[in-house]
């Protein structure tokens, strides 16, 4: 199956503004001043280092935002494992359009890919297991749905986007209300009937009542594996069981086997290293 | 001397844009169906790992932005060095308004604290020397004037800020005029006398010629120790020498020694990990 | 429990929007050519039909927008069933202001109480029944979030909010995947855990499969009420059933009385007539 | 005569707001899980009720936004009599981008042919007389524009646009001046010459002063016909006479037989119901 | 009669964009780094040569933006003649508030009071007559509406704001439709009872025509005094008589003594040079 | 050299701006009446009076924005040296878009080839000599980025475009921080090494403050030319150095031939008539 793809508003969107901050009022002076109009190149995006492909999409629209003439060839898909020196995109036409867009859609793909790679090491090392890796909404702000995208061509799944499209009851919600219970069935009068409810449990002993309010989603949140087993056990299919809190390439293998159905990591969203990658010129 | 602020309108709308973000349409569902309108909470925002503090304003406004009559007091400055358990920001106030508010706070808080603590870990690494750390345009896309805001924080300086407010001659462009020098005479012709122009090298067979065309600033790009050395000697002061390329915790000193006036670092802005900070309901 | 309100961005970019179209770039010439500056009146918003009030968030937004020392007191809340001669809003201080801020603030009114009015009246004739009334995406374009929330105080519910929120699988979509299991399939492969999946079916032949691949909602559409009853029997609590086509307040008690649990209506959104208010100065 | 089209810049806005409220920023969810993206269709806009169509050039914009390979073919034109059944445009291409497509096309086409539809109602009743059908500003919030253009396609012509191209005197205004001379004096000193001024009355008392003072334009405001007769008689042509209130297509045809030139009706545009339309897969 | 304001959200927004121009991604850097921020100044706006005052709200607004905390005291008021050294605006408050807020301020008082200064020069030179100067559509992109005010300002009137608000038929309309006649009936035909007709003839010999389609306003373009008295003479009070082309402060007095009711220039809005004003600390 | 061009998405946006201000929400309402759809002319942009031309980018936008099959070839690039008569633009397609579009394109090429010819006036008196004219930050709100490139089209240079980069030292910040070295020192220290410094001096007595900081420009305000040459001497190549006020065609040779390198007018930007430029119908 095909990754989901961005809306184009959005693209068109971050892309305006990644040009507007790296041009300002004046432009690319250095390229205006040393490059003829008429000068023509050819170059190329290549992966320095190894990961995960993200974010071509809008590495394209950055190409035809500066210069709807220029020629460019994708050469990997979004999602694609990318080992260094694979080309990514061919570019050719306007050498000062190259340059002046070049910074703009390698910042996209660096940061995007990265965050891909990133996924897809919590996504590789659960391999043969039920679970699936979700991000959480530790994103960088303002780039929230990008960052999500790149989760999915990580082979990640996406958890709730904001606060408006699933409910999470934490403990202050549950303490405001005075049980789980109440807390759940507050939830489920007031939303609509298309949102799941997911209830956040820190011990075992809260399972109990988060199950019998039907909660859609239990989060177990900073378990021990062990009791994230008996929680598994218990659960017995009743409700989707997601663990949290200290997800490493280390430590999600064990997650996973536990027979938990999602793990959410905030790891690979907020602190995943940009992925290496230059443009070249031929 | 205290770090120069952000201007206020970039502030703002760098806030709305994340509540945009994760409110959505309809808003924090969960908090608006489990927590009363009138209940009141105290709550801080605390540091978990050590790092450096950079957001605060960004942090303040967002809780204003989702409500004004909270009482946000700052407990730390921009730019302070934080320990684990260091309050930042004591807030009370509509419980509805600190929860909704939380996550948007946290994750700006997180980001540009993670990218003022990477900077001033080279930072610390080269005091003593003369060298300044340096961030360039490898920012996220959208947040550099906020992300160049968070280098200041760390004891970073800023490079240019886009393609628009200094030339920086590369390869690509010396190759299309001829030569170092064309290319630093066509960029002073046309361009305003308060733009400073800069000449990236990539070896010390280039260097007689950046002097000689009367370049402001000579990259010396991934050059060896021993090279940047003989540089610094033969330029004697007449040309700002800035270090670019593999500059990490563990490189970053030694080229300080060799006397480069700047030295600049992507990886600080674009693979900085977010520092952990949590907020805690009294 | 209190009616969800909606996020005070929207609000205020709705209202911004709306005078920027009212007032254009000369202003309010009759007033201003008319009325002296220091004039001083008071006005109330008066209900002139029966009705379900909504929308005084937006219309408080609207005075203050003009004039933030308004002096604009609220007489009645969202949800609060109207009688003709109900007075709504009391608004004292500059004639000029409130004769500027009339008309939006009337407009927003009248709209969105007349949502709130449909809806009632369909909510009030399933009274007693299990049944929910909830609205589509058949809303006016750019003004959903503000319609959803009127339907919200009219006693309704919110269908999902968009294309993103949830999975709504309908004949296309499953003729293109080869059957409803196939497409319910691909649908949770796809998106998040926290997304619920609802199936469209038009004849009983189709609940089976849609029961079988595991729908959380299957939507009866133009069903016969005889064949709702079916449905309810035959599902028994399995999924939420949600009734669509044909709903009116004549038809509506009998759909409810089969059972389903839900019942959505285009019409409370996108045909309900305006509520009849007025504006009188003392 | 053509109808004047809407500027462009206002249906792409719309266009843009409609999508932004509808994909969210994940998207149309389930049309990217369940139909392939070489999928290709071919669908109709269809009329299930009889109306006067509206809106075409923002129906067309909404499936160019999508996808400006689609091939979009207009069948009818704005201001056509619908029969139930007529095809309205063909569109072919990709299946996903017509799914994702469908609903804000309908949306725009049901709200503006509701309108349009609602005004040719009150036009046809009075054919034969010399009244003009026009609307008010009691428009949908942010639509105002789009709903006017749709009174143009219903045979019916606009009243001013907004408080700042057209001088209406309301009693408010008459009593802060001391009178109908003055106001309308105050008013053609403050505003230039190109703008006409309107004075509403609602008694014959008044039509002396109105008329003696120069107005362009005098409102009837909720006068009986036996008095719209009378002021018809008495204005003799010296200013154009507007009929206003309790406007119906029952009462309309008396109306306009007492002479009055214009007929203001707010129901046209704030409580039309949406007109029926749907999209067929071929 | 007061001069009619500028609508707020036009200020609010003409004085954001021109921050965002000045302050940029870095902000003052000059007042960042040199001035304490806890330094307070006092400061006045002063005319520097005499003209007349216009953009006060827009000052006033352009101090509040960067600091609501500065003490901001008008002195003069919009409309007003000043002579060099009048003291316009008196600020206290932060130091560095008012360095930076300084140009923008300085920006829009001078461009708008060099509009009202050239428009008094054209009202002055009239005075006695019945003709009224008016402004056109040649102003500075996006700037329209504030330029139009500053018309006011300076006793002035406006003319239409755009294409939108009223019909202007020229040379090219008419020759498309036929004549004078068929053009001013497809207008009145199609557009509201609200917009009035204005037609443009350049010779004595269109004027009929003009009168007997009835078109209420007449623009005598480029015609000579003695033409136009004739023109007076024969319209008789039918239709308003506007004057353009070739008015200057030279001409102006001659075309106003033949007895036109307006007299239109572009030079008040496109060419009027600056008003020389300063801001002086104390 | 060619000129270096604006960026893009500031022409579009300029564009944008001005044509929502000129069509409103009814759009050109005369042209919609009057002129059928299909009517084809053909039309040329040409000089009225001598000038600079600048502003071309802007123009083709502004038919294109309306039309995009007008078919409209550049006649003259910006910089040309236009006489009475030449021919800048050839526009053939459909009437209603030449004429809708007409007013805009032509005020920003009058507005913008105004600035340029006022500033080439400015070059072509200094010809022969090494000083080259600069505009400031003295520029009509919101048109910067714009007026900034009409500067360098005839033939001038541009100033900081900002508060932000560059430094500008003036004496309320020496007198903050207790004189010129101090001012210097700290703004050294807290800006980047790309950012010149500047400071402006009113008095020989000040100079060797200002050379001994190693200010990189001094500003030479409002001296007299004797004072000026003494300066040149003085500085002896060390820093650049600006002479500033009251600088007019009849003092600038003068102050030229002083030696100075830069010489900044305000005069060009705030305050240069707009160059007479017509459309012409074939």
């Amino acid at each position: 199956m095909s990754i989901q793809r961005l809306p184009q508003h959005l693209i068109e969107q971050a892309v305006k503004q990644a040009f507007a901050e790296d041009l300002g009022d004046a432009g690319d002076i250095t390229t205006a001043a040393t490059i003829p109009g008429d000068a023509i190149s050819t170059a190329s995006i290549v992966a320095r280092k190894p990961g995960v492909l993200a974010g071509m999409d809008i590495a394209l629209d950055s190409f035809r935002a500066i210069d709807d003439e220029l020629n460019v060839e994708q050469k990997k898909s979004d999602g694609h494992r990318l080992a260094p020196g694979d080309e990514i995109l061919a570019i050719s036409g306007r050498s000062r359009s190259i340059l002046s867009a070049e910074r703009v859609a390698l910042n996209f793909l660096g940061h995007l890919s990265g965050i891909a790679t990133a996924t897809a090491a919590l996504v590789d090392t659960v391999k043969g297991t039920d679970a699936k890796i979700v991000c959480t909404r530790k994103t960088t702000p303002g780039l929230r749905a990008l960052e999500k995208y790149a989760v999915r061509c990580g082979g990640g799944h996406n958890h709730r986007f904001g606060l408006y499209d699933a409910v999470m009851i934490k403990d202050n919600h549950i303490a405001a209300v005075g049980g789980i219970e109440s807390a759940v069935n507050a939830a489920r009068e007031a939303v609509g009937h298309t949102i799941k409810i997911e209830v956040e449990i820190d011990g075992l002993d809260q399972l109990d009542a988060a199950l019998g309010a039907g909660a859609d989603i239990i989060m177990l949140d900073n378990m021990s594996t062990g009791d994230m087993n008996k929680a598994v056990e218990k659960t017995a299919g009743r409700a989707i069981l997601e663990a949290s809190g200290n997800v490493t390439v280390d430590t999600v293998r064990a997650i996973a086997e536990t027979g938990v159905d999602i793990i959410s990591s905030g790891w690979i969203t907020h602190s995943a290293p940009s992925l290496d990658l230059g443009l070249d010129f031929a």
